[in-house]
């Protein structure tokens, strides 16, 4: 088992464009989520998939499991998922000493840019970028599986 | 994508163990089991461990896909999906041709013994055993997942 251990921030400007160094398709969906687990499909610019199975949240930690799988099934998976399907594009930005992932939604969701770093412990102390606002880590409507069911933008 | 395409029948005697070539202790949990999907963690003797992610039931069968995956993570996945968890011991039967499991439930399940026989298609015509008795290949309370939420056996 892994752990993931994350803090989501909503983003506030295109200033983090500058320092962006890559960035891929992601397309994501949800096959379950509930209480006791979330089970997500994704693929990677189509050529990579991974299923991810997720405990529950426990602060700003949760369990995770994942799997690389054929992009064949994950296609089919995906279209098992709709229409709890997310898409956006995932750009990696170095701060401080991490790399944050911007992520700008697309589809229903056009408009949103979430961003995310993940951290090696609870407890460890991040630098913030000036173009990230309100944290939203333990907001719910901001989670993946949240947007992936909701209609349109949180707010 | 797999297809699984099976019939299921309540056992009425113990004829069949004569017959029986070998068997195997399952430990299965579910982590989500809703129209679109059913989600299964399965160790087999506890060697060996599969994700099994199925489709939505069409008649009697289902789009099916297996990952095998660390034993390890199996173990924690189960104690993630309690109480949704079922044991039972498969005896392998072969008979008219065909290989048959003879599942004998464990745990607070004890008592049911189900026979399943998978099939290459819908219309393929099988030989029933005359240990076999009603068919409950459509019969919900029976699939394992719902078994895995059920309290007692079903009747």
């Amino acid at each position: 088992m892994g752990r993931e251990i994350e803090r989501k921030f909503l983003v506030m400007s295109d200033a983090w464009q500058a320092a962006a160094t890559g960035s891929m398709l992601l397309r994501q969906g949800y096959l379950s989520s509930n209480a006791k687990a979330t089970v997500r499909v994704r693929t990677t610019d189509d050529m990579r998939a991974v299923l991810t199975l997720k405990g529950a949240v426990e602060g700003i930690s949760r369990a995770e499991y994942e799997y690389e799988i054929p992009v064949a099934d994950a296609r089919e998976l995906l279209g098992m998922a709709e229409p709890h399907v997310i898409e956006k594009r995932r750009h990696l930005v170095p701060y401080g000493g991490l790399i944050w992932e911007v992520d700008v939604f697309l589809g229903r969701h056009e408009g949103l840019v979430l961003a995310e770093v993940e951290l090696d412990d609870e407890a460890q102390v991040v630098t913030l970028p000036d173009w990230v606002g309100v944290e939203v880590t333990q907001d719910d409507r901001y989670n993946n599986a949240s947007l992936s069911r909701a209609d349109a933008i949180p707010g």
